[in-house]
């Protein structure tokens, strides 16, 4: 593991790092902010479609919160890269940049786009061993969300807290989610359920904590890809406690994000602070 | 002036335009927050070499700081664009991105690059007549806080308060300063010092309230182009208060923006609040 970069921000640092991924077969990046003083605990960031590792610590304004709470974050990357595989690089919601966070099964894509076991083990097994943080929340956005309501409640002992911005709840219901599952896992669609959080919380998976959602009402893909109300019908049915926040006038970028980063990580270190 | 994108932050809105220039004949872009309620002034935010009217907006988290003091914010692009002069796009510290703010007077260059009369005559037009505000300050980095130096103390009366982040003190005394004064003013060196901070004040030209400026010790530029020190000195010979923070580990990035940010944006509020 190597560091790239690294730049004083809020007293801590913020860094990108490298190194060679068993999961992916292929040298993968992700970013840290390391506050200064003792660490409370770790958020696993997991980025939408098209972002790197740079999007959220560029963005997000995250550093000034995780310096106040003395929480790191890792953001990796969202895709195995350097790979050219069959329309890997053809549309900018499938392939590079877009792996939805699971383990492929597909042709060419079953080798290397193991995403689910190379954030659940590999980047777990980072923040573990390299940062020596045993306790770990989860959030993203938009596919990112996704991934984090996904893996959080498919690993509810790992992952003490789950947030998402925007997410995407139920793939398997809109035709983003079709196209890369089918891309991913295949045909049959008795293998996208389990990658699905809306259908696992149909079979019965669970987190004990409230799970923290902010979704904006002008965001353009509420309606036709998020679907942020099946997953709020689906805690209700299945007894999964969740607040979801609706936000008047707010879209589905980082100006949005910036804008409630602090609540969620104050919401993380509440149950982070606690361990 | 037409509104290219809007989205909602902190309640406010982070806004791109774009507007005919008279000064530089060409099509220009900024970018504005303009927080929700009553506002209470402008800051009028000038980026450094290769930005655009984006990076400060996106990256340095400032929205945050100015919902809470009710200060608006207008970040122009760093040059025009869409031309082909001699040797403007060749490197990326001349022409394209790197107008360093003067009324350009060589051939080619004269006729476009006229942004010290952009920023000060047209943005500052805009802020008063589009935005309604009469209240000013000015702030920059890297190239923009040579701007923001440069242009507050030739117009004491029109901004209310100046701060910069490692700003190039004196243009005419690196490399750097040398390269774009020769190409923007020519030969002859006594058309350059009226563009230069540390000449300004020598000359006799100073600003009634203290001049704010952090500097990274990390930053590898300082011995090479920014010559913090040459600021302080000229300030304690000619009589200009500043306040001039070295701040240890820093480099010269957003990060470090992002991490002083705040106290920049309360410094100017205090003056700015009081109109």
């Amino acid at each position: 593991m190597k560091i790239l970069k690294s730049h004083k921000t809020f007293g801590g640092f913020t860094q990108f790092w490298s190194h060679n991924s068993e999961s992916t077969k292929t040298e993968m990046k992700f970013s840290t902010y390391i506050p200064s003083g003792e660490i409370k605990g770790c958020l696993l960031w997991l980025s939408g479609l098209t972002c790197t590792e740079e999007n959220f610590i560029m963005k997000a304004g995250a550093q000034k919160y995780l310096a106040e709470t003395g929480l790191m974050v890792i953001c990796p990357d969202t895709s195995p890269r350097g790979l050219n595989l069959p329309n890997e690089h053809v549309s900018y919601d499938f392939g590079s940049g877009a792996s939805f966070y699971v383990d492929a099964l597909t042709e060419g894509y079953k080798d290397y786009y193991q995403m689910y076991s190379y954030i659940v083990d590999e980047i777990c097994s980072i923040i573990q061993q390299k940062f020596q943080q045993n306790n770990i929340s989860i959030s993203g956005h938009s596919m990112g969300g996704h991934g984090a309501l996904m893996i959080g409640l498919k690993n509810p002992a790992k992952f003490i807290s789950i947030s998402a911005f925007a997410p995407i709840v139920n793939p398997i219901q809109c035709d983003l989610g079709i196209k890369n599952f089918t891309g991913y896992l295949g045909k049959d669609q008795s293998l996208w359920t389990q990658y699905d959080a809306c259908e696992l919380l149909k079979a019965g998976n669970k987190h004990t904590n409230t799970i923290l959602i902010h979704q904006g009402l002008a965001d353009e893909s509420l309606e036709r890809s998020l679907l942020t109300p099946h997953f709020e019908r689906a805690s209700q049915e299945y007894g999964q406690k969740a607040e979801i926040k609706y936000v008047e006038g707010y879209d589905h970028g980082y100006y949005f994000v910036s804008t409630f980063v602090e609540e969620h990580i104050k919401f993380h270190k509440q149950f982070l602070g606690d361990n």
